[in-house]
């Protein structure tokens, strides 16, 4: 086992299999006999979960964007801070299903506040801390709306078509993230079976071990 | 009435005096018959005051330095958003007990995080929006000791010498900010009696009337 912890972010829309491969990741890790902590975002720590609570509940209007940014920006210090850096200190490996490129695509790229205001929050909350590998699960659009719709049991009529723009801009900022970044990232196709996406997904990380 | 209400802030330390005297000034301003939204911080708004009970509750540890600065800036930009700018648009005069000059004395100053992180988070969650005027109440350190002793019931042991350095830090960075605003601010003694420190602070708001 290494001295320290390896800290694996997994990001990509929504229906692109995020939480599936985390678990899958998770189990391969641990038959090699590691120690691994699964996490998510928002939340991961009793203070960023109670954030999570106040970001989800109520209604749409009930923040204004840059609140909702610096909520989310508290919400990832306190994560980094109580739940992250701890399990890495004792040799654990942290696997996070989103952390800061999902801020920075949702409410930087396709929220209109700007990819650098996000990352200047993140600077300030967690010093910039970043993930040792970040994992892009892309999906064609229309195979990412068909599993939405699968998942939302037939409920299409929320997929308009501001919503396809946004998730568009979403992922191309996915995209130009994972561009900027090449060392840090490694971009997975989710179209192929679970059992395919989790071998590259394993594939995506085999250096680190 | 004017078109456009005035937004007032009280700050200073604790035992200044601050919820009195805005009491005080709320009250002359209604017999002039303007209208006088009586606000203080954190809070000040259901968001906001959601956020205050995260901050306040817990153990003195519960949240790091970055991430309460986060969560206070989050609160402001909800109180600014939903309270502040909608009496303003509407005519009326906001008094606030306390506003962004604490954030930067307390977190900035004597929290170590710097009063330039401070401003740079109030730029992004509430576009640097500042009040017309801040009412710097101030107390020689031994007169505000006693206050804090007599509101205390005598429980004076909670002072100790790194209290002392900490709120001498808040002071000396409240007056660096009355002497870089000096448009802005108006410093009133508040060593005097109530109805004296009322009298000051009427007439450090009576050119904007």
């Amino acid at each position: 086992m290494s001295a320290r912890g390896r800290f694996v972010t997994l990001e990509g829309g929504e229906g692109a299999g995020k939480s599936t491969q985390l678990k899958r990741l998770a189990e391969a890790l641990r038959a090699r006999g590691l120690e691994v902590v699964e996490t998510r975002e928002p939340g991961g720590s009793p203070g960023a979960e109670a954030i999570r609570a106040l970001l989800l509940q109520g209604e749409e209007d009930k923040w204004t964007p840059e609140a909702e940014a610096l909520l989310f920006a508290a919400a990832r210090a306190d994560h980094v801070a109580k739940t992250i850096k701890p399990a890495l200190a004792r040799g654990a490996w942290v696997l996070s299903d989103r952390f800061v490129d999902s801020s920075i695509a949702y409410q930087g790229g396709a929220g209109g506040l700007g990819k650098g205001a996000i990352r200047a929050l993140h600077d300030f909350g967690s010093r910039g801390f970043l993930p040792d590998r970040t994992i892009l699960l892309t999906l064609p659009a229309e195979a990412a709306a068909a599993r939405a719709k699968a998942r939302d049991n037939g409920a299409t009529d929320r997929i308009g078509a501001r919503d396809e723009a946004y998730h568009a801009t979403v992922a191309s900022t996915f995209a130009g993230l994972a561009e900027e970044e090449s060392e840090r990232f490694r971009i997975v196709d989710a179209s192929g079976s679970i059992d395919e996406v989790a071998a590259s997904t394993l594939a995506a990380i085999e250096d680190l071990l």
